[in-house]
């Protein structure tokens, strides 16, 4: 069918005002948040309810037209980038209706579209919590949270996406409703179908609803930043704090770089001469947190950290989090390009990957800033650098495969949070196996036969 | 292939001792703990490596034999009785090294023959907790566990199998290796296949290792037993518990019948006009102990439980578990046969469902004892009868299949934690779709197009 009575079409299913297609607005769509070629889609479709999104999935695969379905668009590896300009983008804000919080059952049905900072606070106003807190949250939808299957600062304690999905409703490629879980806190009735949804990328399915595990908020929190002369002695006590039966709810690490970058920015006095800080929040009843705190500080004072100071209250506590918050907006205003990697190595080989991280970006004479999960061993080392030198760039492609290389080797993995896309997919084989990506490939090609939903992502169509 | 000149071959691969055919081998392996029909299979492998267990699977598939993966045969759905008398049993109890436990990065890798409770047993003593605790724990593998994605006494607080599974080896239908997930706490790296083969039963992959999560054990706990003359009250404890705020790690039901019938064989003393007894433990921080165990008192008094009493020690809190775990063995040995079921609600609509039970047995003129994990909202009717009393079994039949209905009328499931197998399938489609059986059955052809690995099984080949 022509492309303008195609529009038509959708015109009337969706309302004028739901479909897009101008130049100017399918521009706004060729992107994310990964450093990648933009590709323009023919045109925009937003459905307002889930029906209408299962027309629109139907509409779509009966005309043989591939289909890339876009939260916010906020994720960092292709994910949401047309994989063609015959490819129509689905945008799923329309979708955004919070439908049940359950205070008993302790669980939420939500649409896909809506956005995961909402929906912790209609939670929290609840006197509940919904702990996933990946970075982009205030932006970002609980569809692509589930289809890139979203970490955050809490994973540590509280595990990521994944861990909180109870149930899902998605429609396959042809547009046929497909149901898995429950709003039961067990549920083995047939396939995991909601697991392996969980990181597929838009590419097995089209999710509409989910429903999301709550848990009772902790009583108590308490945040400690730990300044460091070396880095090492930061990253062993990482790894000192696990081995100490602390699980904290955040972890986090900040380098010498990213210090600087931040302070310059905000101004907020941090310790420029450090080279690293560590910011730790344990959470939970009173008295576990006193108890926890005390042991965080004895490890971080063994492994000779500068200072250690516990925040006051809980303005000082944000402000502490704040220069977290500010790593990666700060980073991305320093140079034309920021490449935010995220290679994750088990705990305990973060001192390792600190030192090659290091390495590697003095071989290739790089600037990178790395900041990150560092008690998840999720570090996100960013390369800050400008695309349009040819010279420049290409030493960042080298070491950022040699980075992986010795993420492998480490027993870690190429993504800890941020998705293969098609940024990573040539990488993957390296880290599985052949049989891997054959396996994956044969599940894709059977629940898409003509290879419509998110072409070319993961592992290819 | 003829039967003997296959058998000849698997003896050469695995040694002689490693195969079994005679008629006695093979009735050994016929049946599970479903009541459901014995096949008898045409004969057992059983593999000491898990290179042998790849080639036990390449050499059937490439002879066309279905193969149904045994553990140690405790699931109540059927998933380990073969389909037919060509197919043939792959024995896993060879596979049962723990290869790793990583008391830095709180993971373990082990092989998936592993008893659970050598498991667990090998973790404690390393000062660590490996959480899920299915009641078959003492024989049951944690292959088969993955599998069946088993659940037990601690899901509620700590969840079940699949919330411990960080990465799996698998060999696919031909017998080539998959790998998914990693050592790390957070992965995103390709298809979320471990999630896809977490209750799967056998029909998409053989699972050959697994990468399971460790937490640093609670260090403290309390029992709390609470008995009622009500068992509408006890279930709106259960009820009043979570609403307020607490998640204990156990909060078990048993009702009249069961107390009686577990009293009479244990003479523990139990409160045997009661009822209904809940039995409570929290476990966490020593001062987080002490307050939830005062808010648990205080609802179960608030729901005018008769008594409430906390178990002074861990013997006495031993004996109050004893009676739990109790509770199915003296079932079982009641009738020649137990019917177990575990449909499953949300926690606050386990009144209902216990009334629905109850109403239920009396209509169909049973004999019930319902037990379970009442927090998780997973109760255990269990049916006492004799199979050979034909107009009896069909009125079980019956029973089972109205308690469904009220279950899924409930918004909830088929199945907590005991499966599909063949026992539930065609229960399946009501719970869900048509468009999710549909999809089901695509995936599974797709990754087993000549229908071997455990076919008949949750939704058919």
């Amino acid at each position: 069918m022509a492309s303008q009575a195609l529009i038509k079409e959708f015109e009337q299913l969706l309302g004028k005002e739901n479909v897009f297609s101008s130049e100017a607005d399918c521009q706004t769509y060729s992107y994310d948040s990964a450093v990648l070629n933009p590709v323009v889609p023919a045109f925009v479709v937003r459905p307002t309810n889930t029906e209408q999104l299962g027309q629109c999935v139907s509409k779509l695969y009966e005309n043989g037209i591939p289909m890339t379905v876009r939260g916010a668009g906020t994720n960092l590896s292709g994910g949401t980038i047309p994989d063609r300009s015959e490819s129509v983008v689905i945008l799923t804000n329309g979708l955004n209706r919070i439908l049940e919080i359950n205070e008993s059952d302790l669980y939420a049905v939500v649409e896909c579209g809506v956005v995961t900072a909402d929906f912790a606070n209609a939670v929290a106003a609840k006197n509940l919590l919904y702990p996933p807190d990946p970075g982009s949250q205030s932006v970002s939808t609980i569809g692509g949270n589930i289809a890139e299957n979203a970490g955050g600062l809490r994973g540590l304690k509280y595990g990521v996406t994944k861990d909180y999905l109870m149930g899902v409703e998605f429609f396959d490629a042809t547009g046929a409703l497909v149901k898995s879980g429950s709003r039961t806190v067990k549920c083995v009735t047939g396939y995991n179908l909601a697991g392996m949804l969980t990181q597929s990328e838009g590419t097995l399915g089209i999710i509409s609803q989910a429903v999301l595990k709550l848990v009772p908020p902790p009583k108590a929190s308490k945040a400690i930043m730990a300044v460091f002369d070396d880095i090492q002695k930061a990253a062993e006590s990482v790894a000192g704090i696990i081995a100490s039966h602390i699980v904290p709810c955040t972890l986090e690490l900040l380098d010498n770089n990213t210090i600087v970058r931040v302070d310059d920015f905000t101004k907020a006095g941090l310790p420029r001469d450090a080279a690293a800080i560590l910011l730790i929040e344990v959470d939970g009843h009173p008295a576990q947190v006193e108890d926890e705190a005390l042991v965080v500080e004895k490890v971080l004072k063994e492994n000779n950290a500068t200072t250690v100071h516990v925040a006051k209250d809980a303005e000082e506590k944000n402000r502490l989090w704040e220069a977290r918050r500010m790593a990666l907006p700060v980073l991305a205003r320093c140079k034309p390009t920021t490449v935010l990697e995220d290679a994750t190595v088990p705990r305990s080989q973060i001192p390792a990957m600190m030192k090659a991280i290091n390495e590697i970006a003095a071989k290739y004479r790089l600037e990178v800033g790395t900041f990150g999960h560092a008690g998840d061993g999720n570090l996100h080392p960013t390369f800050l650098c400008d695309r349009r030198d040819k010279d420049e760039f290409h030493r960042v492609e080298e070491a950022v495969d040699e980075m992986f290389d010795v993420a492998l080797k480490l027993q870690g993995t190429l993504s800890g949070e941020h998705g293969i896309g098609t940024a990573k997919a040539k990488w993957m084989e390296k880290e599985t196996s052949r049989g891997t990506i054959l396996f994956s490939q044969r599940l894709r090609r059977a629940l898409d036969p003509k290879g419509l939903l998110n072409p070319t992502k993961l592992v290819g169509i």
